[in-house]
């Protein structure tokens, strides 16, 4: 056991995790002019100009005046020390929401912006405590949040019934506060984002690896929080499968779950905290499994005939336990804009699916478990493409959400969502979930590109992962509020879960009693007036 | 989807699952007299005579007044079909309790046995649900019982504040009532027990490959409700890994959990359930993952110089992503005694450790695994000793229960108890649970024997499985209680979960508080609240 501090924590609570743009994804070295090839190719496909409109400056975005009076200015800075409140514009309009396509297109549309109160930086466990206690007794609510990468308005600064709202911003628990190299485990702070993680971890030759989009700014809580699914799940596992212990601040105390690897000391609590979404209590430190760097990782694209093909040839894998560390596949409209190859997007018509694999580990682990993971997916009608498609995918993975922003900067709507279900109704969802999309924005007159791909798989079954472009009308929240309704009635119609991994915030509730029926509402409620009977803990998330 | 009834079942209700006799483990043709190697040991070491005593005749038996009148039972009947009801003193002693050791001997003592007023035997989801919702409208407490096999206490039948208490036999939901081999999945009637679950499957070539030691005689309700591990739980996972999808009846309605194999739609509501335990609600039909009857199955033994060497091997093999299917590792003094080898213990000095894997699947599979699981367990200090150890292992893996009632008839006490913790911990907490056992009973004048296994493994740590033999008291129920109270401190003193697969039914109920808080207890009250506002739902149990 060891107690590290992350070396790059500063006072200066910008510091250690600057935080995204307010308009946009991440931090403004990402944002580049769309690619030429891509520009033309909407340009011809939509019928946009391709000219990118110029966006709001931050500061003079209007907010509603901060309802918190000095006094209670005061009193969290009690809590926290004075200079970890603030209520200035600049940190209230940068925890005004998250990522969503919808958040976006709020950002840039004018007039007032919502915003929270106050953001309140804590510093400790206990200092979330004390806060949930004092806000708990002023009716005050309160938003945990992590990196602000929620693309289901899971961070909205939501009152509920209360007199105001906080942001709770976790980037001060940023510390690596346990490391068992035995047991492959390590404790981190909530606040940690996936970089600051990985090199935390990385001075004791240890990874997480837990990649998924939002890796870059998300935090350790917030991947808790909300179930997250990284790209290398079909190797490390889901989140909630790598989480050993969590520590809960509620208004009613605290919780410290999961006593060893595994228990059938009565239900799994931990299981309640991992995907409430800050609704339940605040997650403040995880102790999660790790794992040695990996010494050697192997890098194979594939090429299949077809989706149906392709995606015989993942489950031929995963079922032998076969699986690789990253196990994905585009299908046959992804593959043809070479979505997955971010150097190339648009580049030339691609046929049949793309496939990409790795395998990590020790090098006699990576041999024996790329022998047998290629010999079925040959033997599932695989042709194999060498490491270049594989390497590129890997190297442009977290680009996409910029992408996103180059599109919506020229006028083309473009956005994501995504589903589960089992082998053997994911081409049947697929292909409702495709249809009602383009149903949904064909009747708007904007025929959509929809896109898909598997990301996540299981032996029972794989996630489904929609990219939806089309041309951008001059109400866009409406335009895609009426495909995404569309979209989610089609996966619950047709046995999907409503979400993967992405969460429930406020884009899903509407959702979740076809998810866990009214009982499992209930059932949910009552763990919250146990747990926060003054109902401040992020309202208007999870619960329909 | 096929729809299959268990042919064996019929409308005899004891037909299908015949149950066990009423005062030992398994059935009458299960039970043989000490092997006189081991009379022979338990004579020289514990003094003990070795000569059976005779035990009660099952007619004979005292029971209480059923507490239930007449027109109760007529009501029940109404729910179930009278024929489906029984007061009978037969039914009723079957369902008086488990089978932990303390269980046995309260059988085998004079005088009245407690038993449930009435045995209710429902034929589907609905009955069920309707009979909780008359026995909530009337306070008489409800005891799930599949198999009876615990040995915690779980079906013990306690009425609480209620006016009388049923036994509630599941064994006639006993139907495969849906198959996806694509999926991998089957959806099992709760009543199952192993073999009937195993003989249902085989017909679509599947397996589930569930094997606790209870295995002959436990039901799928039990194993999802008591959070259950078995044998080959590294390759195919813990039981609770296993469920897709859960049923469950309550008196305040139907919950239908699980929409995907993988999900973020709020914290998985199936985790509440695994582990309940009967008192949150009743398991009706389970939804597992299932795989195709494997082609090839590779036994391999092992020894290791001692259990530390042994159990990093374990880690290694664990760790680097290439677990065998069946995994577990004996320490020297159970090792010494062969109590791995059900033909041959006590059967001369063996030195070091033994050592079992099996490595199950494909043909293919199996080669790549086992090369790639023995070059690790070799490289770690293993030394192969050739499959028949591990096939004579399998061969007597479920017979241990009935070797204790052969003991218990020869004035030796025998018992186990098990936990788990990392691997950092794992040789710490054997020794603090060992020296708690060992100085509890020489206190008491009867100097165990305690022996040790690790049978279920994770990449972050494994279980630990105690068996303790010593000379019998004559008030044993005593002697074992200060032994297990030890035990039970040492192992939350020292970092281990009170059970890792056992339950906690009555006999872990005061450890409760120290595995998930006192505010982890208030939420599970919450939720009972919630669900069984009458409190009728198995009292006594699994809440402090």
């Amino acid at each position: 056991m060891v107690e590290t501090k992350n070396p790059a924590a500063e006072t200066d609570r910008t510091a250690a995790a600057p935080g995204m743009v307010w308009d946009a994804w991440g931090v403004p070295a990402g944002h580049k002019p769309l690619p030429e090839q891509v520009r033309s190719l909407v340009t011809q496909v939509f019928g946009v100009s391709g000219e990118p409109v110029a966006r709001r400056d931050e500061g003079g975005v209007p907010l509603p005046e901060p309802a918190l009076p000095a006094a209670l200015l005061a009193g969290l800075g009690a809590v926290v020390g004075v200079e970890h409140v603030s209520a200035e514009h600049r940190d209230r309009l940068r925890h005004a929401g998250g990522k969503s396509t919808l958040d976006l297109l709020r950002r840039r549309a004018t007039g007032t912006q919502e915003a929270p109160d106050a953001v309140v930086f804590p510093g400790s466990h206990d200092e979330v405590l004390a806060l949930l206690s004092f806000c708990a007794g002023l009716k005050i609510a309160v938003v945990p949040f992590g990196g602000g990468t929620s693309v289901v308005g899971g961070v909205q600064p939501l009152r509920g019934d209360c007199a105001a709202v906080i942001a709770l911003d976790l980037r001060r628990l940023d510390g690596l506060t346990e490391v068992d190299p035995v047991a492959g485990t390590a404790t981190l702070g909530a606040g940690l984002t996936g970089p600051q993680a990985e090199a935390l971890l990385a001075g004791h030759g240890l990874s997480l690896g837990h990649y998924p989009q939002s890796f870059e700014f998300a935090s350790i809580g917030g991947f808790a929080a909300t179930r997250s699914s990284g790209q290398a799940s079909a190797g490390y596992g889901r989140f909630d499968d790598m989480v050993e212990r969590l520590t809960v601040a509620t208004p009613a105390g605290t919780l410290a779950l999961g006593r060893a690897p595994a228990s059938a000391a009565g239900p799994d609590l931990r299981a309640l905290f991992l995907g409430s979404e800050g609704t339940l209590g605040v997650l403040t430190a995880v102790t999660l499994r790790v794992h040695p760097i990996p010494a050697a990782v192997e890098y194979q694209a594939w090429s299949f005939p077809d989706f149906e093909t392709g995606a015989a040839a993942l489950r031929s894998v995963v079922q032998a336990g076969a699986a690789p560390t990253v196990l994905r596949l585009s299908d046959e409209a992804e593959t043809g804009v070479n979505l997955a190859r971010s150097g190339d997007i648009g580049g030339g018509a691609v046929a049949g699916c793309l496939a990409v694999t790795t395998v990590e580990g020790s090098a006699a682990h990576v041999a024996a478990r790329a022998a047998e993971a290629h010999a079925l997916l040959t033997a599932a009608g695989g042709t194999a493409l060498g490491p270049q498609p594989a390497r590129d995918w890997e190297h442009g993975r977290f680009g996409a959400p910029y992408l996103r922003d180059a599109l919506l900067d020229v006028g083309v709507l473009c956005e994501t969502l995504e589903t589960a279900t089992t082998w053997s109704n994911l081409g049947a969802l697929k292909a409702a979930v495709t249809a009602a999309l383009t149903a949904a924005l064909q009747g708007q007159g904007t025929p959509p590109l929809v896109m898909c791909h598997v990301s996540h798989t299981y032996p029972t079954g794989a996630s489904l992962y929609f990219t939806v472009v089309a041309k951008r009308l001059d109400d866009p929240a409406e335009q895609w509020a009426i495909a995404k309704t569309a979209a989610g009635d089609a996966i619950t119609g047709h046995g999907g879960t409503i979400t993967h991994h992405h969460a429930v915030g406020t884009d899903h509730r509407a959702w979740m009693s076809a998810e866990i029926g009214d009982l499992g509402v209930r059932v949910l409620r009552a763990v919250k007036r146990e747990l926060d009977p003054a109902g401040i803990l992020n309202p208007g998330k999870l619960l329909p």
